[in-house]
């Protein structure tokens, strides 16, 4: 069904650009998108001084403008991330094509042959915040899996989208396939976020990246499908059992090593029967890393640097170098604390009990459960998937990192000769 | 994310109750499901007569009401009908239970374990009008699963799906299994429909089935993820090469047999060079069958009890008794036709010629794409997935026949040893 509401017709004839270029793609040999993004890793290169130059552009206004330093960070370009980008594309080249994979099939008692294969998903849309490589990251997955991508990358970014979006389509052109398979609304503004939510039937999905209020406003307003990413008040529970060192390694690592992202702690909960041999070491680890602790009582007892904790501060994803911290009576409490304010990214037990491994393993509801490791691994990288297209944090169609089978629908191949119903 | 809109109390509570429940049917194990869904079939027998009583009183003010021949012959229950629910009940007990089951896994370069599992959606919502048989249908496919349900059954069936509503419940006590994994809202008319709808964080998916404006309401207005099932605008393409006998049955046996489903066919398409040698024999058995025939200028010239059909004739599901017809110039002009009216349900060719067919498979965008079978085949039970969840005519989680793993989701279980990121 496509929908009916009203659409600015410059931003319908690119979104209908993008379907019929996806109809292309969607046909044609790996071999022949491989050589698109070979291309295009070799259009970055060749354009590094255009990208630099139009990021300097971005950089500058975004100054301007007072962007916080963490979005600067993410907007900025250099010489090294321009490489690191062109090889990102160039591990697409390496990474299997899902489209036409057998998923399952059988022949039916009355003859009939039914195999369920993978299909591109058609026409991806992807919104998100002043981080460029984003662009020519769900660009490559986007050609790889056959879909086309409609892209609204923010103001913030809206030179340097400008110029990779043309070296995209310089790579499409050079092998033979629609420029069209890659468009952007960034000139729109808010209306470009607006129509790609109201494009039902134009747009097969859409995925934001960023923010948890950009991706809440995507959520309640797209009546286009959604795969909700990112958003991660992520939790480490100390057991009763865990040993000292690893305890102190893990929780530094997971909120330190890359506070920014999603898959940073965010609140360290601590076993009772625990907390007075691990907490010491445990918070002058954060402490000597900068990191500001608010704890509960129990916690604040520990070091006088610890502030006290609100629910309201449980309930943050600080993407900052803040933890929240608390002591539990004992698993079940903690489960208790993650169920309540988890957003079901991920979720981390350190502990050399098994029971507690595995019964935290079973009933901790979130995309990536883990034991015995930083959070920080729940990544499409670590997971072997290449590079990735966000981390989908609800539970239809893709659930965790995603990666170019998350791109795909299926449809079911029938094969018969005469079979009626009776 | 939990939606912040207000909600009823009670249905509120309602919800919660449900969520509660799915978390211990979502750990128990096969056997206790199972025990509960014999419970389930045995309690179906034992209460007929209630369930028949209740029925009565449906249909009463169902007639009294004016509701047409197609929806009471959906509402109707008889002591037949409520032998084939049980008999279903007991054919999901013979299913193999998705949850648990591992989907893939690996250990990565660092020694970390990574392996995804099937785990229940959690709360699955339906919204569904006049067919008591899908409460119970979903309600036991639900269960197998691990899935707590929210039925909203409509009013013209609200007595009877009372009545099975308890019936489902008392199987779930049986079993000790909490009843409050069962809950409707009927009570609440339209607006307990449109709580569901805004029930994000409490219900995990909603899947509407019904009539095609049931299915855009709740499409459009509902933030909880929706699975759109149903609307089949289905064509069947002659070509050239089809073999006349298998034509002409192909082609009855898809719009006669059951004309009110969704893969019943609403078009056939014919080759212009075989229209003369197929179209007489095609329209003489479908207007014996007492079906109303639409066509083009080319089909009414073969038959004078051919109607004119416009575009909207094309773009209609009938649903009943009637047909629409064209001649297309070749396998391009059916591809075209099919991509502009198609609801990408099931769409089928009659042909012996290779290209043909392999060429309708690979460019046909649909959740079944067929070959020289009736288009009735689309359906859970002759797939071999048991009671059917409905046919999804969307691209994401789920397309075509939806059975039970379509009703569960994944998460990953990451087992290490102390791993932290570099």
């Amino acid at each position: 069904m496509q929908s009916t509401a009203t659409i600015d017709p410059v931003l319908a004839s690119r979104f209908d650009e993008a379907r019929a270029a996806s109809r292309v793609l969607g046909t044609r040999p790996t071999a022949v998108k491989d050589a698109a993004l070979g291309a295009i890793a070799d259009a970055l290169l060749a354009h590094e001084p255009a990208i630099l130059a139009a990021n300097e552009q971005d950089i500058a206004a975004g100054r301007a403008n007072g962007l916080g330093d963490g979005l600067l960070d993410r907007l900025t370009l250099t010489s090294q991330r321009v490489a690191a980008l062109a090889d990102a594309v160039r591990d697409v080249v390496r990474l299997e094509d899902p489209v036409g994979e057998s998923v399952r099939g059988r022949r039916l008692p009355n003859g009939i042959r039914i195999e369920q294969v993978r299909v591109p998903l058609g026409v991806v849309g992807a919104i998100y915040e002043a981080r460029p490589n984003v662009t020519v990251d769900i660009a490559a997955l986007a050609i790889k899996s056959g879909n086309a991508v409609v892209l609204r990358g923010g103001s913030a970014a809206e030179h340097t989208n400008h110029v990779l979006v043309g070296v995209l389509r310089e790579g499409l052109g050079a092998a033979g396939l629609p420029e069209g398979a890659v468009q952007i609304v960034d000139d729109f503004g808010r209306d470009g976020a607006r129509a790609m939510m109201h494009a039902r039937g134009r747009i097969d999905v859409l995925i934001p990246r960023g923010s948890a209020g950009l991706i809440e406003t995507v959520v309640s307003e797209s009546t286009v499908p959604v795969i909700e990413t990112g958003a991660g008040v992520v939790h480490m529970f100390l057991d009763e059992s865990a040993p000292l060192e690893r305890a102190v390694e893990l929780v530094h690592n997971a909120k330190v090593q890359r506070p920014s992202v999603c898959n940073a702690l965010e609140t360290v909960l601590v076993h009772r029967s625990a907390a007075d041999r691990l907490l010491p070491a445990v918070l002058d680890r954060l402490l000597a890393a900068g990191v500001t602790v608010r704890g509960d009582e129990a916690v604040q007892a520990v070091r006088p640097e610890v502030l006290p904790a609100t629910d309201d501060d449980y309930a943050t994803e600080h993407m900052a170098l803040e933890i929240s911290a608390r002591v539990v009576d004992d698993l079940d409490q903690a489960l208790e604390h993650i169920d309540r304010f988890s957003t079901r990214h991920t979720e981390a037990i350190v502990t050399e009990d098994l029971a507690s491994a595995e019964r935290f393993l079973a009933e901790v509801d979130a995309a990536a459960v883990m034991v015995n490791t930083s959070t920080r691994f729940t990544d499409g990288g670590e997971f072997g998937f290449g590079a990735e297209v966000g981390i989908s944090t609800q539970k239809l169609h893709a659930r965790g990192p995603m990666g170019l089978p998350e791109l795909t629908s299926t449809k079911w191949l029938v094969r018969g000769d005469g079979q009626v119903r009776g």
